[in-house]
């Protein structure tokens, strides 16, 4: 009998999609009935993880916590977060389950370590950043996590919330490929980790040539193995 | 306050993407937080709806109330299904639950009369055709329901089953281009209802040029206008 996965999402609500869909598409299955079972709380009433982590707004555990138990009263076998900042929150939600929450920061670190690599810069929300939630992944993997620097911080956060949660297009391709490049020139990045799931729906653009891996697509794969599905080849 | 909105999903995977990236995309709204609350029931143990109206297969029903009736108690206020096939169940769902299910072939009849549409060609499954919930639903809005021809009943079905729910890319789009040119040609088509939602992914490739409605941006629309949404401009 295949597991079926919970999805706590509405941060952001594309973001959810993004992961649905991957669980989706990197499923093995000829028909409708050979997918997992998926559940989604696309919960917009969770307050901003960035806004809580800096100290602006309040906490979104409550939230986390309420969408995590309706998951799994739902029949959830095991859970997922599309939102890279919200697994600062982490323990406190899987305290309040019977259920594994999985962990996106740590799929991703352990998959970088299964690529041999070495430094990896983190292009994250501020409040994934201040958070250290990626910081602490890598570094349990000896991978030296690269960060940033402020101008470069404002782009991607602009990049999250103008374009992405705001629904508009993203006008800043050429600033992209430029921190990019400076990132893996100067300051030894040998990969950009799109780590906030709003990303990786800006990054689709063809014109970023940039050497990336996707957290979200790392969890989507880590949920359809977890829940007995099999991956795509 | 907001509403919320369920979708009775599963039917397929990718098409309940589909309709939530829609309701997420036409909304008008600026961050996480100004979002319908959406909850999603990919219940991919829901029987095969077509083969169940052609008498090859058991019910879709206690499944499809079993949903509605989850994503009730999870707190939705108004429901949708990503699956125009399903609503020949319409009748048996609504009377178990309390709270508004969308009716999309209804909806879409309701924006062809405004459109002023004479005759609509119907391509959808051949569970769709023989339940004749498009015949119904147009003719109460005195459109003519314009059918394909039978080998062309094939083609759409293959589309269908063999290239979206198998998650592969669609080959055969000089054969569409064609069944539609024919549809409108021949048989006085002013439009072409794409009346299964797995049609509209396949219908995204911009080599086909046809004129069509979508039922789940359709649908996708009239749920976020019952649940206090402002539609995106």
């Amino acid at each position: 009998m295949k597991k079926s996965i919970g999805i706590i999402g509405g941060m952001g609500p594309l973001a959810t999609c993004d992961l649905m869909e991957k669980i989706i598409r990197l499923t093995d299955a000829a028909k409708d009935q050979e997918y997992n079972q998926i559940y989604v709380d696309c919960n917009t009433a969770i307050p901003d993880r960035t806004s809580a982590i800096l100290g602006n707004g309040e906490s979104p555990l409550p939230e986390l916590i309420k969408s995590a138990q309706k998951l799994q009263s739902m029949g959830a076998d095991l859970l997922t977060m599309s939102c890279n900042t919200a697994h600062f929150f982490w323990e406190g939600i899987q305290a309040a389950i019977d259920i594994p929450l999985l962990h996106m920061p740590r799929e991703t670190a352990a998959f970088l370590k299964a690529k041999d690599i070495k430094k990896a810069a983190v292009l994250s929300s501020a409040g994934t950043v201040r958070s250290g939630i990626y910081d602490e992944a890598l570094k349990e993997q000896d991978i030296l996590p690269i960060y940033p620097n402020e101008a470069e911080q404002q782009l991607v956060m602009s990049i999250i919330y103008d374009c992405v949660k705001a629904g508009k297009p993203c006008t800043c391709i050429d600033e992209i490929n430029a921190m990019g490049q400076r990132l893996i020139a100067e300051e030894g990045a040998e990969v950009l980790i799109l780590a906030c799931t709003e990303l990786p729906i800006a990054f689709l653009n063809p014109e970023i040539k940039l050497p990336t891996v996707d957290p979200t697509e790392i969890l989507a794969k880590a949920a359809i193995t977890a829940a007995g599905g099999k991956l795509k080849k």
